[in-house]
């Protein structure tokens, strides 16, 4: 696979991804690939991730059904990073959010808030 | 700084970052901040990054004068990451594009293909 040649992945064997929504370029969430998540995703077209946590590859949306159908591909210039443009099914983010990033700092007033709505209830979906 | 109460960095003290174009939403590119980069970068508006390659905090623009002006600042859900919306002065890219996602890969035709147009001459920017 071209892409492949193109990468480096750090020294753990990751790669971070950025996942941006192809209806409106939001970026979604940033995750981490290996090798083999970077192959799966591509021949799947299903976003695929490396669960630092678990250890292990894993479709995006597993547990949720919230899966990621990859559109378009790109890398950067020194092979450092993805960015894959995706048609997100409900939402990215396991807290129940469109994004990942629902979350702005205010540096004027030292200030956080939620700026996106609520889109499932995380206790349904992940409790079912 | 509410903000460095939200953030994760990693275990060389680094968060990567995604940084994006206000004007029209694109990701421009990703870079990796470390505590004193995303302090620095708040109190001054202007994008300053950890560049790993050479050990040392500098301005995102720093040789190019191709400054990140940031306008807007949000955090992941679990604190790993970052996204700057920024005005970004000519081009992020050193290689002479507006962003360092200047190629895209075609997974039918396992092809790689340069889209977006040269915004400015990197031997002419960077040998003044």
């Amino acid at each position: 696979m071209q892409l492949l040649e193109k990468l480096h992945f750090n020294e753990k064997g990751l790669i971070p991804s950025v996942i941006v929504d192809i209806m409106d370029g939001k970026v979604l969430t940033l995750c981490y690939m290996n090798k083999e998540a970077v192959t799966k995703t591509i021949e799947t077209s299903k976003v695929h991730v490396f669960r630092r946590s678990q250890n292990r590859l894993m479709i995006k949306g597993e547990s949720s059904g919230h899966i990621q159908v990859v559109k378009r591909v790109f890398f950067d210039c020194e092979g450092n990073s993805l960015i894959f443009m995706v048609e997100q099914q409900v939402a990215a983010c396991h807290a129940g959010y469109k994004t990942c990033f629902y979350r702005e700092y205010f540096p004027k007033t030292d200030s956080i808030q939620i700026v996106e709505n609520k889109i499932f209830d995380p206790d349904k979906v992940y409790n079912k």
